[in-house]
């Protein structure tokens, strides 16, 4: 069945998850963006409206990754309509938390919608892919939690190189997102080229205790694994204010690890309580407070549906 | 309950599983060390006898791995007794086959069990170490699954690094050791001392997929992350002959993946039935036959008991 107009949801993600930079991400419940895209006669995208981005976003539909994405995905259907978008960010940009993969996945979910979904989320990485790209590069560790909800594993930007594990029920995260302007072009360029060996030995064996907490559900080792990063972290730590007071207070206040949610500025605590994560959110709120900063804080919980199709017509 | 003498058997290991280079090992069913300690008034430690080296081993207690983790056991009881040590080594030396951790293993196990166990197989982990590291410095990835069994993610030196992985039922092993000497110095010597970054993400990666693997039971995944490292195996292929070979060929028999066990020679072939591991091993044979060179080879499954006292009085 297929549809002149759709609406679609999809959620905030973050990357890196510390140890397991450019290889895993998750979704967060509560915060995403909206999309709804409508078959128009004529050809081409246009966008009638965009809200939510204070007008920073680009119009232009070649530079906009919602409608990149979405021209993909009608070439690769080979269409003669046109479409036009109107988008509803609900994420901040250049915070972390997975803004232009939302965009991306947002229209392209509602675009298959149109024609009665004839893919899957995880077939529909590849459009997104186009759209990401345009910012971040060719990077699925925020497409693929986005797209798919939960816990991903991405080793690669093929569809099979997705990998979903299994999110603990009673993890919760604290997030704070300080107003520095931390671009994700800069934070790619201070990344080092070369690790020691010794550094690839350590990591890879955080990431292995990551994945196992995971499948355990063992909170306490999730935490302690995920915070040791040496490779992203020490190189990142100057583009954001405050992270070593951060670390402290939160774990202070009860959490069982702190990790930069993506390029950054965003931090996320893990938490194995509700009410924790709250008390470590307001904790982190006031470490930016005592530097001068204003700071968006919440505590919310893995996001386990993904994109989602809000009504169709 | 104490007791006056003690054997005790400890199983081959394989270290690195490929992508898991210094993180991960498994312990081999059916091939390991045998020992059997005896208090002695004398204070010191003696060999009595030890067998199945060819005459290799040094029999200076100082200098072997077996009297070495012995003494550190001793010391730590503050022992004023000695022992002799009967040390029967089923294993080759310098293959890739944990014949020092077997060793280091064997006798602090059966040195446990003369003082009535007073401590875990994972608590035997410091002492076993001393030895370890007499051949090939701190690395707990051959001793904690000669210790525990099963599989092991070995994420540093500590007790608490330790971390049993679960090994799914139907796995079976094919292992070939080519006749061809690779001290273990040199196998390190050639490791680079820095790696890309895009190789630090490409094997974390691997490395995740492996774990899951495992906790999955996918065999198929498991071995195709296992068999893609991208850091020992191209620095290492040099002193291994007919390593491309040797993989095309285990493939074809029906392998999932293939890696180099420990420092090597030994290759090792992950399949998903006992009748295919045969199969494997034979067409592993028969590779260096072709190349002119004798191998042992057989085809195993993971020990999942690991060091066991086999009887004491």
């Amino acid at each position: 069945m297929s549809f002149s107009r759709a609406e679609a949801y999809a959620p905030a993600t973050v990357a890196n998850l510390g140890v397991g930079f450019d290889i895993i991400g998750l979704a967060l419940e509560g915060m995403g963006d909206r999309a709804t895209v409508t078959f128009k006669d004529r050809p081409g995208i246009v966008f009638s409206k965009i809200s939510g981005d204070g007008g920073m976003l680009p119009r232009d539909p070649e530079q906009n990754v919602a409608s990149v994405s979405a021209r993909a995905f009608l070439d690769h259907m080979g269409e003669t309509r046109g479409i036009e978008i109107q988008l509803n960010k609900g994420l901040p940009l250049s915070s972390g938390l997975g803004s232009s993969a939302a965009s991306a996945v947002v229209a392209v979910v509602a675009l298959n919608k149109l024609y009665g979904e004839p893919y899957s989320r995880q077939e529909l990485l590849p459009f997104c892919l186009e759209g990401e790209a345009l910012v971040s590069g060719y990077h699925a560790d925020n497409v693929a939690p986005c797209l798919l909800g939960g816990i991903t594993l991405v080793a690669g930007i093929s569809v099979d190189a997705i990998q979903p594990l299994p999110a603990p029920d009673d993890l919760h995260i604290a997030l704070v997102t300080p107003k520095v302007a931390v671009p994700t072009a800069e934070a790619r360029a201070v990344m080092p080229s070369h690790v020691p060996l010794k550094t690839l030995i350590f990591q890879t064996g955080r990431v292995a205790q990551l994945v196992d907490a995971l499948h355990r559900g063992d909170l306490r080792a999730l935490g302690e694994a995920i915070g040791l990063d040496k490779v992203a972290e020490p190189a990142r730590a100057h583009l954001i204010p405050g992270l070593a007071q951060a670390r402290e207070a939160a774990k202070d206040a009860g959490a069982l690890g702190v990790f930069i949610g993506g390029a950054g500025p965003t931090l996320c605590a893990l938490c194995d309580d509700g009410v924790i994560a709250e008390r470590v959110a307001r904790a982190l709120q006031a470490v930016y407070c005592a530097l001068n900063l204003t700071s968006e804080i919440c505590a919310t919980r893995v996001d386990n549906r993904g994109s989602v199709v809000l009504r169709a017509e």
